[in-house]
């Protein structure tokens, strides 16, 4: 009989309504001969409502009583389904992360799953249970209880499936699936039915909604198939897989761009080893993220003007601490304020000659000007001036036979 | 170093305040040079949240599930109160009842700690720590968790202190003591500064806002002495204790009263080996409580006339379930709606002869009419009318020299 992982997250479990829902999730599967294995999150907003309550008692909440504290909401969800469950006439027990056990090493609130004991969980499901697991937590070898960051459900769902060795693997969630770009911002946007992991990783802004790219990574790490679909309505949903297993002919995956962005421009820096370090350092300090990083080759060997990307909200920081920088001399500093990467994604591109031709040429045709280019194996990203960002997806989109 | 065990109910880690409040209370301990072990109970109102939760999914959740549910309350509150402790800079964690383990036996929701293995928790007491522990819950030998019923948080306290042999245990709680009758019918109530289990447990309509019977018996049959307080005011408190130890020649320790109580009598009933059997097995099949219960011995040997006390609430369908039986034959059914039953309670009475004739006569000078009287070794309770009690506690208050 055919393994499947089914994991809900915490929209998919956000009240007793929704908790109905998914034990007919549940049902359909078992109706479907399956032996099945339940993954949950903590219905949403009681693990921020947690960490609410431990930030008036302490604004450095011990790590290990933290990890003890949040990890009640998936014991909560777990319980609650497994109750229904039962409800509806089928064996069903909750596990908590201590009684499977799910191990895991390193430190509180980023624990990593290393090994999940499956043997129990075996035994139930051949006696025809249905076994409803808390996600997102496990134990040390302190036997203290440890958490594996946010959205460590999924990590969860991942390494349990290997560790059971499932047929199947099902995140369900609140969106339907991966897009090639954002519906919301480009109509003809379709659904993606299959995509690499490596291509996943790459969208980030578009596949973050549907999946931390720490999970993505976990899946390919341990060559899991995932599928993603949506709790609230029946649809077929988008299917995370390796290289091995050939999808389709497509070149481009997907395109994805993003919002918010700022270019910051240092112009005339006195070049010498080590002048980006003494550069960035400070930022990195200040948890300012840095995204396209450009060097120009300057004629004059002594001098480089240096272009790099943050995040809107960071731009007076970054200014003031490139101001207070002491390290570093330049000539001048420049800012954009409006501008967004528009990236096009997929494994194609690497066997596929012309992609950045193509997608040059597609922008220029609409005249729109690239600020910064930037490039990786399955991906390319553009910068260009924001109110141009609708004009390049929907000319990509088209030029890449995504519509 | 004296080991202290201090439990906090629900309402004393109420709310993130409260829980900063009872951590001073906690402090104060340990500026005492002792050991201290803390015992939690789940924030008020959280519990019945979860529960609540649990009848919106079945009208019979699951018992295991139930326990699994409704523990997580205790959890939540423990790790906020050490995390609260180490922001104080303590040496504190939160200990489930399966990583002290609490060990219980008996059904999932109604369990019986029988084992608590304290290795861990002593050596932990030994470093200078804090351990903080969920009260009413433990596991069982399916390593699944239990619980052990409403207030059973008391119980773990109790429980704890015997196996750790713990010098003082102390229940703080919104009330901060018992009283000599209900301090909001009568002014001149005092607090009882000492007060022996069963005189506690005749006590139970004055105790039971302090403590469930079910909790006091336990530290009887432990023989722990318990010290309940309030962790609201700093007052002193009031000290559960046994037999052995002397408190006070006071003869009468507390005197309580009933509200809402009704009498019935059934009158000329056939008198045959088992009619009182047949009498009240419809009653407590259908969850009726009988309180007292009087038989008249009759002159005609083959006709009797019962009475006993039930609640006011209970009166339609105590009369419709007599009417019905079948099994018993009566002359006339006589009720009466308003009334209630005060008792003087003392461990003096024991080794004092007159008691009973120094109440009767008190009742007697104030002209109040004893309907039924009961008595136990350490309990003496008569039935008056409803509109008498106030009078009868003062005089009876007066009598015994508890003013």
């Amino acid at each position: 009989m055919k393994i499947v992982v089914l994991k809900f997250g915490g929209t998919s479990v956000g009240s007793v309504d929704r908790i109905k829902k998914i034990c007919r999730i549940i049902s359909s599967f078992k109706k479907k001969k399956k032996q099945v294995v339940v993954i949950s999150s903590a219905m949403s907003g009681v693990t921020n409502d947690l960490i609410k309550k431990s930030k008036l008692l302490s604004n450095n909440f011990n790590n290990a009583e933290y990890d003890a504290l949040v990890s009640t909401g998936e014991q909560v969800s777990c319980a609650l389904i497994s109750g229904r469950l039962n409800h509806l006439g089928y064996k069903s027990r909750s596990w908590q992360s201590w009684q499977v056990p799910i191990l895991t090493e390193g430190p509180y609130t980023k624990a990593r799953i290393n090994k999940i004991i499956v043997k129990n969980l075996l035994k139930y499901l051949k006696l025809g249970g249905i076994p409803v697991v808390t996600g997102f937590q496990g134990i040390n070898d302190k036997l203290r209880i440890t958490t594996i960051g946010r959205s460590g459900s999924d990590a969860t769902a991942i390494m349990l499936a290997k560790f059971i060795k499932a047929d199947e693997c099902i995140i369900f969630t609140d969106v339907d699936g991966v897009y090639t770009t954002d519906p919301r911002q480009y109509k003809k946007a379709k659904k993606i039915k299959k995509i690499f992991y490596d291509e996943m990783l790459e969208m980030a802004s578009l596949g973050s909604k549907v999946m931390q790219p720490t999970s993505v990574q976990d899946a390919k790490l341990n060559n899991i198939d995932i599928k993603v679909k949506s709790s609230f309505v029946s649809k077929s949903g988008t299917l995370i897989g390796s290289y091995k297993k050939s999808f389709s002919n497509q070149i481009i995956t997907g395109i994805s761009s993003t919002k918010n962005d700022a270019k910051i421009t240092i112009i005339g820096v006195k070049d010498r080893p080590g002048v980006a370090a003494s550069i960035f350092k400070p930022l990195s300090k200040n948890l300012i993220n840095v995204d396209m990083v450009v060097q120009n080759i300057s004629s004059d060997t002594r001098e480089t003007d240096l272009t790099f990307t943050i995040k809107n909200d960071d731009l007076k920081k970054t200014e003031k601490l490139i101001n207070q920088n002491k390290k570093i001399s330049y000539k001048k500093l420049s800012f954009d304020k409006d501008v967004s990467k528009v990236s096009i994604i997929g494994v194609g591109m690497i066997t596929t000659p012309g992609i950045t031709y193509r997608m040059f040429q597609a922008l220029a045709s609409k005249k729109i000007n690239i600020l910064v280019i930037s490039t990786s194996e399955i991906k390319i990203s553009v910068l260009i001036s924001s109110k141009h960002v609708k004009k390049a997806v929907a000319v990509l989109h088209k030029e890449f036979k995504l519509d």
